[in-house]
């Protein structure tokens, strides 16, 4: 059996809220699981010296329209969000957490937080909206409270950053197949077919 | 008529390559002409606080494997320049001195000045590279040289850059259709869609 694409993602980046609407589709039609991974890319552009795109010049305002016009093009439902982008340490323990209890259920409530953050305009680097969309979900406010403020769950998303940098990743989405990486939702072209072809 | 698309673009650009093997076929389909215009983005960095590719951690050799990836994607030849980047004053003057003379031919040369840096390895930031390249597109090397050192032209690819700059052009390809802008060769798709319904 293959082993699974590895999906890199930042709650707080529209385009790896992109590759969430279609990665595990894309796979699924030649037979490999996904396996997805939260980071926080303001780690990691200390160490690629980059910056958020809104703070860019040109750049910026070019992205915003680029966000919303590469959304209609998938067909995928966007609100701007009003505080962009956030700090996404919550969401992303909220993730760890539950993929140590039930890490099934990872993606379902990974969609549940991207939708809230880029549908529904909720600020989920508000630990409360956090907590509160986990509910909505199913999980127990209580023991989200709890595992936010837990030292293994800092402890497991700081290796997990740690070990995406060690890997290259330096964007969201970042996606690596059998060792190869991919950058960006607008690969989602090349991975179809380096999928069907195994390489080229 | 529609107007023309505007395809903007720098020499050095692997991306900026790809774009010019597709934007004219790709216009044909929709009647549309393209008009072609290489700028300098070392220039353009200077207000983006960007820096070439190479140079950025991780992304970089992220990206020398991605335009690799990518040129095979698009069944287009390229073989990885010794010397990347590079200044592009050289073959900018060129064109724009061709645009003054015999407009219709400018795209020919540019494919030409493209082709011989990155299949032939020919480094187009030495005057007298470019002017071989020229050359060998049947202009006249004399010509060329004394172009290369024309204030008038100078002052063309000076004002050209700062139009693109005002534009909003922060990258390459930049391509502008009727006011909407994409950058980057991964956009082709959109631009087609674009192109066909006239926006969406």
């Amino acid at each position: 059996m293959p082993s699974p694409v590895e999906f890199y993602f930042d709650f707080s980046s529209p385009y790896g809220y992109i590759g969430s609407e279609k990665i595990d589709a894309l796979a699924a039609k030649y037979s490999r699981e996904v396996t997805w991974r939260p980071i926080m890319l303001g780690v990691v552009f200390k160490t690629t010296g980059s910056a958020p795109l809104p703070s860019i010049p040109l750049k910026g305002p070019y992205s915003a329209r680029d966000i919303a016009r590469t959304t209609k093009f998938h067909g995928i439902e966007y609100r701007p969000p009003s505080i962009f982008p956030i700090s996404t340490v919550s969401p992303c323990r909220a993730f760890y957490w539950l993929d140590t209890r039930d890490a099934k259920r990872t993606k379902g409530l990974a969609r549940a937080l991207y939708r809230a953050y880029f549908v529904e305009n909720v600020d989920i680097s508000e630990a409360e909206n956090t907590i509160a969309v986990c509910e909505k979900f199913g999980l127990k406010a209580n023991e989200i409270r709890a595992a936010l403020a837990d030292q293994t769950i800092k402890d497991r998303l700081r290796s997990e950053i740690d070990k995406a940098i060690a890997l290259g990743v330096f964007g969201s989405p970042y996606i690596i197949i059998d060792g190869e990486p991919f950058w960006g939702s607008d690969r989602l072209d090349q991975i179809d077919r380096w999928l069907q072809t195994g390489g080229w």
